[in-house]
């Protein structure tokens, strides 16, 4: 969770490609710069009871375990009732952030090129550390200071942008199993000025930032979701994207149909159907959720300076204490949510004349804002569902684990939010499928990839896992980190 | 508030047109046949003090009123907080009405025009009575029979229909005044085959619909916000608009800048600066509404069997009894909404490089979802403001009020809801300017029309009041009520 700290010179200045600060002339260029950024900064995380925690404690009125700011977030209980699923009625503990983050990626051409401004940034749940971050990525308590620290880097190009210099705009929900109602700001700005580098900043193009993302654990859940805002065109040349013949000729057939499907309005579903099946499953579906105090959970037991299931499984509520350099403030302790076991976050996709379709879940969580959200095909533990009858096992699970090796696109381990998330793991896969969907799935529908951006440009219609995974499926139809204009 | 009954013939049959069933050559003969209706229909309407209502009552757990059932709705108290507006913290009632209902048109192509299957209907809180409603307003106690009533005409068309033949299918708030959180389900269904015309019943064409809006208190809030989710185009030529040259020359411009504006898929703000601005709004403004017991209400007294504000302003909760023929049920009580003065509701329209834009305001009601939606230009009920400093009174209000008649496009009297809003009417004007907006207005933005309707094919971005105003709007490219062809 930790690297040693030692004293460092500055980032390789020879990595610099030009004035505009640190680029990288290959990856391996990204891959030496960030080793030395790891090298020289750290941050140490240790294990605490919950009762041990400094300035958080369960508050007697409420319930909750609350800061003693009243600021950051609650762990309050949450009891569910949802008339669909395998299991319709239960309680858990639930993270309560009701402000709204900016969550903020910079970006400038450089050469024609688009590049986007990323920090190599620890968070106290990254199992590895250092991830690699968007520009800023700030809750309210952070940018108006409530712990009393340092500035955040860059937040004033988030704060009052030009309209025209926003590329994206967006509010999002995040994981609605573990957050209540959260939602942060996804932002893209371009800019056009000089922009001083802050240190542990660095200037990757997309193809690059694509690149990265097949290495496990590095670019960072919050630069994953607004990665996935970023339109496909918008007039910009930097954005489209252009020949399929960059492309080995078994990848091509693929890569031209994921092409295709970035184009195309309107896939075997219109624009249409999808809203009004997506107005149905959120009318359909009955979902009542309380807040309570953390007394009422049944099931679960506050024991060992944690709050675990009877079953063990599903997650647990631990406290940390931290230790950090380069960070706004160097210590502090604070509850995270600790995932049990790892996730399989799968899209099933589907070439269908010739247009790549991507199988979407209407998929309930407890915290969503509006009862459903579209997610990935599969999203689960798999382990979760093995105390449940055979029937409860999420559909295409099977189909995604028994892939074989050709059909498996993207298989690359990924991290979600280590601010809350204490070593929260998932497998994310891209699979192509022939399956033939001939019986009705009534919450399962093919879109295309112009349909999930359309839908992206709006809040709280994909998921947070959704999103991640329209990034790595888009990271598939490039296959070089040269610049464009160099292909 | 109510008509004598009288038993009465069916209405005139010589008013059909062809076997489809009632539909009218001209509107005279529309009118006739509502006259029809109205002299055999009846609803009569007491008040009641709010002690008096049966099945109805103050539950002293909750203090909340509510129905004996558990269904319907309830009248609780609200305490609001918010970071802008000339009142920042105030309590009221409000009504919590957690169902979401079914406001459903059914549509039809007759010799290539598109009617709509109509209803004339009775509701408690009509100032006039009958007014022209959609083909189903059900909320889901209606149509699951909680009160025993009859089944809903129509109804199983819009319960589980084809998707090719849902035209408009999207949740849509109502007033965020008076409810929380209140949203019904809008839907358009297209119909091939035979459709057995019940009593009460008409088709009318969209032009004809058009043209009885500017009739007082004839098209219901449910029927507009509705139409308001028609499409545009999608390809069905019934739906397009043509020629200019129907107009007379003056309006012959006015109008080309209308069918223009819906086409406009970009005006003077692109559609990506618009919803960053809806982003930006929503997160900048703080809004906390709490509900409670009316027993916490400040500032309104329980008084001579309703509630009121100390000021007389606003509205009252009252009771009302009704006595109805041809309804689910024959008679009823409950409480309902009595609104204080009429109001106003107004876009300020300005044509722009020849480009009708409109300008929306961002606005914050306590009972919005999310936090704010996209308002008229001006709504108020001005005597509110009497008690209030002058910098309080609300923007553009004396824009529309002074506007000279020849500037004036629309200017109707129309209800709002009757089944919850006792005689809730508002004067709905649409006001060309040439208002040059030099300094910004942060609240307010110019939108074409073709802008709006892409916003309410989601959910909640566009008021029930802006809804309303872009059926009046778009009802001024007609002026004949012939079939198309004809003319």
């Amino acid at each position: 969770m930790s690297a040693p700290s030692r004293s460092s010179a500055r980032p390789d200045s020879a990595e610099s490609a030009n004035s505009g600060g640190v680029q990288f002339a290959d990856i391996d260029a990204f891959h030496r710069w960030y080793a030395v950024v790891a090298d020289r900064t750290h941050m140490s995380v240790e294990r605490l009871a919950l009762d041990e925690l400094d300035g958080w404690a369960y508050d007697e009125t409420t319930g909750h375990i609350r800061h003693r700011s009243g600021k950051f977030f609650t762990v309050e209980s949450l009891d569910v009732q949802v008339t669909s699923g395998p299991v319709q009625r239960w309680s858990q503990p639930i993270i309560n952030q009701p402000e709204v983050g900016i969550l903020g990626i910079l970006v400038k051409e450089f050469d024609g090129v688009l590049h986007c401004l990323m920090q190599a940034k620890h968070e106290p749940g990254n199992h590895n550390g250092l991830q690699l971050s968007p520009t800023v990525q700030a809750t309210k308590s952070n940018y108006t200071r409530v712990h009393g620290g340092r500035s955040v880097p860059y937040l004033d190009y988030f704060r009052d942008p030009d309209a025209a210099d926003v590329i994206a705009d967006t509010r999002q929900s995040e994981q609605g199993a573990w957050f209540y109602r959260k939602r942060n700001r996804n932002m893209i700005v371009e800019v056009t000025g000089e922009v001083e580098l802050v240190d542990g900043f660095c200037w990757l193009s997309l193809d690059q930032l694509y690149e990265l993302l097949s290495v496990p654990d590095l670019v960072n859940m919050d630069a994953r979701t607004v990665l996935a805002c970023l339109p496909f065109e918008g007039g910009r040349p930097a954005l489209r994207r252009s020949a399929e013949t960059e492309h080995p000729e078994a990848e091509n057939a693929f890569v031209a149909a994921l092409l295709r499907s970035e184009q195309a309005e309107c896939g075997v579903h219109s624009t249409h159907e999808v809203l009004s099946w997506i107005t149905d499953t959120r009318i359909r579906t009955d979902l009542h959720a309380e807040r309570g105090s953390l007394a009422q959970l049944r099931d679960w037991r506050r024991a060992d300076g944690r709050i675990s299931h009877d079953s063990g499984l599903f997650f647990d509520v631990i406290g940390v204490g931290v230790d950090a350099g380069g960070r706004e403030i160097a210590s502090w302790t604070q509850p995270m949510i600790e995932q049990v076991g790892t996730g399989v976050v799968a899209f099933l996709v589907k070439r269908i004349d010739g247009v790549l379709h991507v199988l979407m879940h209407a998929r309930t969580e407890p915290g969503y804002t509006d009862v459903t959200e579209l997610a990935p095909t599969v999203q689960c533990v798999p382990q979760n569902y093995d105390l449940l009858p055979a029937e409860a096992r999420p559909p295409f699970l099977d189909e995604v684990l028994a892939a074989e090796a050709d059909r498996i696109r993207f298989d690359t381990i990924l991290s979600e939010e280590g601010g809350r998330f204490f070593g929260a793991r998932n497998r994310y896969l891209v699979v192509e499928t022939d399956l033939d969907l001939a019986q009705e799935h009534r919450d399962h529908r093919w879109l295309t990839v112009c349909q999930l951006a359309e839908l992206m440009r709006h809040s709280f219609y994909l998921n947070v896992q959704a999103r991640s995974l329209v990034v790595c499926l888009r990271s598939l139809a490039t296959t070089s980190t040269a610049p464009r204009e160099a292909r």
